[in-house]
């Protein structure tokens, strides 16, 4: 597939029509951009004069189109297809008729879009109605697309999410699926998609980059000590909530978080369930740089791109040296840990707090 | 004991006379605190007009009581009860009659204040008259503590310090008592003391928090690195003068320090006696956070009210873990340093260098 | 040797009439400063009107002596003959003769000037006019006066800069003199020289200072994870080219460094080739503490004299107890980073790359 970067002015024209197909309603958020979006793509840049301070809905809608700026008609329509198309997808329809791929190879994933790009792959995460949050197939097709990505010819590889969420970790209802053998099964088996799961971050030979587009949560947050650089928009924020919910820390993060910033502050978060701005992770060392959201895309991928020029060969070897003095205990590390939740996830302490949890949100 | 959290009028007045048996004066800083508690548990907030500039006398008592705010006259009464519970037993006399007992049950030693009370388990040095240093007694009235906690059914365990100081450290009057042995038994018998003491905090099976309400010193700033939460009021010091006093570093600060701040930051503190401030202190990762000293003991128990009522097993399982990757070499490491300070005990270096310390206090 | 600290007048003579002998120009920056410290070694401090806004070359060269700020004319003396000594030695002639020794014993290398003095070694890279880039004679021979030091009766061992650069790594032009053996024998050549090297890092027994005055790049980052402080002047940058060039870390700072500061900050240095500020550097922790560049010298020696007069067994072993706990780690990771880099020194990749960069600069 060696399609044009932008989308065709067909697709456009597809995409609008799509749009009313959708099931769901996306939210007033997601509304915005598509109404920015489009407006942007087909009048260009918003000069028209900002509504009067009382006319509310004109006023919001004319800050979302003032906040692309400059882009491009041609670009609005590409993030049109895409956003429009994300949406298609994650209500199970086929994002392929939509959105205008971006160059390169790409694999076919029901909530996963990966592609291969300037030497780039990109492992997006895309279930934006449900917050990037992560079933049961989606840790198997992010193992298949890592495993995949280390054998192309990229030279750095991407993690990000679609739409406002970065990700927000395990989906809770993935426990809600009691099969025939009990709860003991379940926990062996969420057990051993785990292990797997983690132990392609541990392994992964190249350069691996997680582009943090909003908030993350669990898991999401916990692997990113195996990232090699972390890049987050000024709004992405770091949850990892695991004694509210009766379980305990996993993604090598009970050695990674330690590590990476002391005893003192891992505790905060992996015992205690502080939330961390983007500011903070970054002060704190598990992320390598914060943007201003509104050029936080921009900046990241230019960035990367000119990363992705390097000599291919050193930046490898020079990954594999620094996991190297440490690969043999993060195997060691995700095994106890796995350990640890398979019995956590089997106790009545965690049972009552999902069930709290799930209460809880049926309230809402 | 089962008793109200609150002094009784009877126990507010047996304090008061018992005020007047002290043999030592307690100092200024402490008698301005009396003074305030006093005033605020009789007559509640200060209210009345601040004295004139040159007035200084009642400026500076005036400061110290309205410096209470608006605590109640309950919690002033209970506060005064503490302190002047804690000069008497720091006297030798028994606290008992005096002090107001936090409700939850209790066990008694000479110069440790150990209550459990909301799931949480505190162990509170009591010596403010000197200070809070460490006498032989109470290192091993402390691994009895920390060994009670651990069985016992609290979720938190907090180490803190009664009056202005956390804790300045290892009573260098240890070293001036030579059992018939001579200084090689004492300093054998010395490491033999402090490898169990570190041990017992290595071992240590919960969430470990330090409530850090003054200056620290020595051990009790090495300490810190096997805690899990290092909560600081901002008057907070910390302060390891090893190699002033011919010594070297211990209770693993050695692994933990460099762990946490890098060999660059850590070597300040541990090789040339840098004193840090609160935050400094966190910003290097050995602190978690720092408080105002006016709302320091408010914020930090609330907080610590709220996560003692987290689901015990996921913290307590969650804290192993974190550890359990690390324990056998902090065992290593402590037996390495306590072997390196029994050989400095005994050398001339670190005489000479204890004996002008000693000199020089007598100066003053 | 225990000559007067100050140059004497006859010995500024000398290095008066040898300046004329140089042979390269050692460029604009030096020579402004020969000039200031000539005018106020002769003059005493700059009293002189401003030059007027346009009266370019004179401003800056009344910039240059103002800048001396209230320095003795003792000391301008003094730092007038080590620079022109250390431009002469550069130069292959011999610096005995010009500079004014500091007092102390003084070993007698090509381009690397090691005193001692107040219980400090100091060893001084001195290349100034090749910003101290390293040759192979000064790796042995840094190799050789560590050696020296760990020796002798020194409570320190500084390493520092002579000139405006700290250290600008690895001289490429060792890499242009190919053996008869061709490139793998380079390769296994320079291979054991690092490894060498490293290991003597790895190996020192007493507490080494790095004193960064002014920009470090390569080898000369790397191994500041092997010192135990590092003080900058806010001047100093912080730059390891590795994969630009096609190569690899070493001096173990694939494990120093992310011990340090974390993965996600160190593989923007390792890896994506970002330049450090001595601000940053100093938030990370790869540097102790950053100091104004007026006051950079003074400050920094008047606290080592300080330090070097602290008890030296407890400073010594305190230092190795630090270290004893990843002693072998280090070595295994040395053994490991030398072993890539000999494999790289033998790629394409590589040596296109430096190619790359021989003809970058040959434009220039």
């Amino acid at each position: 597939m060696l399609s044009n970067l932008s989308a065709t002015v067909e697709q456009f024209e597809q995409a609008k029509s799509r749009l009313s197909t959708l099931k769901n309603d996306p939210g007033n958020e997601v509304k915005l951009k598509i109404y920015a979006l489009f407006k942007q793509a087909t009048q260009g840049p918003c000069n028209t004069p900002k509504p009067g301070m009382l006319d509310f809905v004109n006023k919001v809608k004319w800050d979302a189109w003032k906040s692309l700026g400059s882009i491009s008609q041609d670009k609005a329509r590409q993030q049109y297809c895409d956003l429009v198309g994300s949406l298609v997808a994650a209500e199970g329809g086929s994002s392929a008729q939509v959105a205008a791929q971006p160059a390169g190879s790409e694999a076919t994933y029901e909530t996963l879009l990966v592609t291969t790009e300037d030497n780039i792959t990109t492992i997006k995460l895309n279930r934006p109605t449900k917050k990037n949050a992560i079933t049961t197939e989606m840790y198997n097709d992010i193992v298949a697309a890592l495993e995949q990505a280390a054998k192309d010819d990229s030279v750095l590889t991407v993690f990000t999410g679609a739409g406002d969420f970065y990700c927000s970790g395990n989906d809770l209802s993935n426990f809600t699926k009691i099969p025939e053998g009990g709860v003991e099964l379940m926990a062996k088996q969420a057990g051993d998609l785990l292990r797997n799961y983690v132990n392609a971050y541990i392994d992964f030979p190249k350069p691996l980059v997680a582009v943090v587009n909003g908030p993350a949560v669990g898991i999401a947050v916990t692997a990113l000590g195996l990232f090699d650089l972390v890049y987050a928009t000024e709004k992405a924020t770091f949850h990892t909530p695991f004694s509210q919910l009766g379980q305990s820390p996993e993604a090598c993060s009970s050695y990674t978080f330690p590590k990476i910033m002391g005893v003192a502050k891992a505790s905060e978060m992996l015992l205690f369930n502080k939330k961390l701005t983007a500011t903070q992770a970054c002060e704190l060392g598990l992320v390598t740089e914060v943007f201003p959201e509104s050029s936080f895309q921009m900046e990241v991928w230019s960035r990367l791109k000119a990363y992705a020029k390097l000599p291919p060969n050193s930046l490898a070897l020079s990954k594999q040296l620094i996991r190297s003095t440490e690969k043999d205990r993060l195997h060691a590390v995700n095994d106890a840990e796995v350990e640890r939740l398979v019995e956590r996830w089997t106790s009545d302490e965690c049972f009552n707090a999902i069930m709290s949890f799930f209460q809880a949100k049926s309230k809402l």
